[in-house]
């Protein structure tokens, strides 16, 4: 069952939004079984929107659409829609009454303007959106395919999302989909692909194997579509058995990134876990507190970005800074180290580095960065990494640079 | 001169990985007066290719893709393009030698697959690759429009960019596009629409105004796209200043986001700044360090994600941690105000909430967030937010309430 996403909205093209709806909108997509065939991102204008809509209905067996349902003069979505498929726009009673009350609640008078927003397609299976005032829509078309339009802000979207979902599974009888990511660590694409050559060379035709690679990481994942169930499932669960076999020297778990299997093995082993971040600006932190349930495993966190700070909190000696400066191995570990004994945890990350694109030297380039981990009986390990690049992507390979040094620590301890 | 995106890659129709290589490409064209009127995502998958790239050269004047290029079997994007465009592959010398030097340098063979990275359509324009082994290509179509193939790692992708634009800009005549961008807060997608009803209604052809809500804040983007570039620039400036005065009471500045406008701010002003983090676990932080010289105006900060640490760094009293409990105002003043001190800034910033989605009571549900912010002198202003969404929108949202919290609390002092 293949569904099209069409996103609509000039942001989009001029690049000053990244589309993560289409992303959520496709895992939850295939989480059903549902097939995201393409994905499409265009103007709001008339035209393209008309366009796309009559392309994807020819191609596709059915559309989910985002975007251009607010209140002002750039939203045209509805309009267009309605005129595709000819269909009058009619004041839906219980949106109208939403909409009310949505300005009520916030002590805001009901404007015209406001009031459009519950003029919706004739028959159309009205979508409630309880955060905002755009209603979603759902329309069958003559040929029994769906149109779902849905707004463009994305926590609206997500919310409206289930009851997609299940308007979908009435609508669509849908196949099987099984899937597994193996997340690989400490070896290069072309090897790794190489080194399972003969797997990829006898896969079904049904499996399919993909390369994922990310900052320092690949994720190999692992796809079957079929009908039958219980056939399905042993073919893959036999050819999942045969790769993991052959990937396990670079085999790091099946979580979708790096710090969701620091998170885990921490739970597992009841562990706590503190960091100090000087290069890495906190985004350690961020992606340690991204895990739901963080807080058993993770205390907090130090930003040390200036080196008073590294002083006056981590007790990083004056004498080392000066000595072999803020970069340097010397000065990562008082940090790793002073961060464990400060916040009393079983282990403890720490960064300094130079994210740039200014404050480097000939000595010490940008994207130089040293990165320490430790355990509370003061084992410690260190790596230094170069990385330039970009200062956002310095700053997330870093992280996994660092994440990733944990993780082998722990494993070598294992 | 319409621009196409093609993004080749099923993690993208997985919903795997989040597609940011077309928001860069898309705002690089976009400065180089380049108009993107197409962003498409298609599966690895020969005829997907095919007939994207078909109906690419058909409606569009040029044409970028993204991935494929890779070492590994699922990697069929150039095979596909030589298909299609009936040219043979045939080995670059200088490409293969770049390939050779990549391994030799991490003392590593140079083996049969990745010696077929050199392979490259007869003629192309070899756009090269400085931080991996798949080169790009440039291939001029009969009808005189470009077709140009990237590596779809971000990084690499990236780094080969200037040269795209070059090739473009060599080959199309391109219009002139100017455009601002106004952040907007305190006030609705909605009300703010009809604020500036007048404005809209009265604006010439060549300008195009655009909405783009994000988390409490609004983004105005004001576009023209002429030829004569005196004109549109008159036009453009009159307009602008238009604008300007009608949205006055709630412009906040013309950054892309509130956490640069905080940034440069503090910069113009040469002041200090700390932050202490619980639920928000860093981000805000992230947000503040991603800003190039960020060390100029942030010391650090507290990732105050226990109760241990918010008492033992933070020195927020036991006592009030017990009566009030960690989500409360009385804890929230205590964490800015001990963090301002402890590192000594002119300014702080502090959160404490429940980001979900366990953790929750009737008195608390997830999603309460209370926020604070002060100045060295002790003043400090306190906010209650609900923002009841999911883990990753809420750490987002709630960041961002806490930088407007701070911002208003500056422009009420200024």
């Amino acid at each position: 069952m293949n569904i099209e996403i069409i996103n609509i909205g000039d942001e989009l093209l001029l690049g000053q939004v990244v589309n993560t709806n289409a992303t959520f909108m496709s895992k939850e997509l295939i989480n059903y079984g549902f097939n995201v065939s393409h994905i499409v991102a265009i103007a709001d204008d008339k035209k393209e929107i008309e366009d796309a809509l009559l392309l994807s209905l020819k191609r596709s067996d059915g559309v989910i659409i985002t975007g251009g349902l607010g209140p002002t003069k750039d939203d045209i979505t509805k309009e267009t829609l309605a005129r595709v498929l000819n269909i009058p726009l009619v004041e839906d009673v219980e949106t109208l009454q939403m909409v009310r009350d949505y300005f009520n609640k916030r002590g805001l008078p009901l404007t015209d303007t406001n009031r459009q927003q519950a003029l919706l397609p004739k028959d159309c299976i009205v979508i409630k959106n309880n955060y905002g005032t755009a209603a979603g829509m759902c329309i069958s078309t003559s040929e029994k395919k769906l149109i779902i339009s849905l707004p463009g802000v994305p926590f609206e979207m997500k919310a409206m999302f289930p009851e997609v979902i299940s308007l979908l599974k009435t609508h669509y009888k849908t196949g099987i989909i099984l899937q597994k990511t193996l997340l690989i660590a400490g070896i290069g694409e072309s090897f790794l692909s190489d080194m399972i050559a003969d797997f990829e060379d006898n896969l079904p035709q049904e499996i399919k194997l993909a390369y994922l690679p990310n900052a320092g990481t690949i994720r190999l994942r692992l796809t079957a579509k079929g009908n039958d169930e219980q056939e399905l499932k042993d073919t893959f669960e036999s050819n999942l058995a045969l790769l993991l076999e052959k990937v396990k020297d670079y085999f790091i778990g099946f979580e979708q990134n790096i710090s969701a299997i620091l998170f885990k093995h921490f739970t597992d082993n009841n562990q706590t876990l503190a960091t100090a971040e000087s290069c890495t600006g906190g985004n350690i932190a961020h992606l340690i507190t991204l895990n739901t349930g963080a807080s058993s495993i993770y205390k907090g966190g130090i930003v040390a970005y200036s080196n008073e700070v590294k002083e006056r909190v981590l007790n990083v000696k004056t004498n080392t800074l000066k000595h072999f400066g803020a970069v340097s191995e010397q000065v990562v570990i008082e940090m790793v180290q002073g961060v464990c004994k400060l916040l009393h945890t079983d282990y403890a990350i720490a960064t300094t580095g130079i994210a740039g694109p200014t404050g480097g030297s000939e000595e010490k380039p940008v994207g130089t960065i040293w990165i320490a981990v430790c355990d509370k009986a003061g084992n410690t390990k260190t790596k230094k990494c170069f990385i330039p690049t970009t200062r956002d992507n310095f700053i997330e390979r870093a992280s996994n640079e660092a994440i990733l040094l944990l993780l082998s620590f722990l494993h070598y301890k294992l």
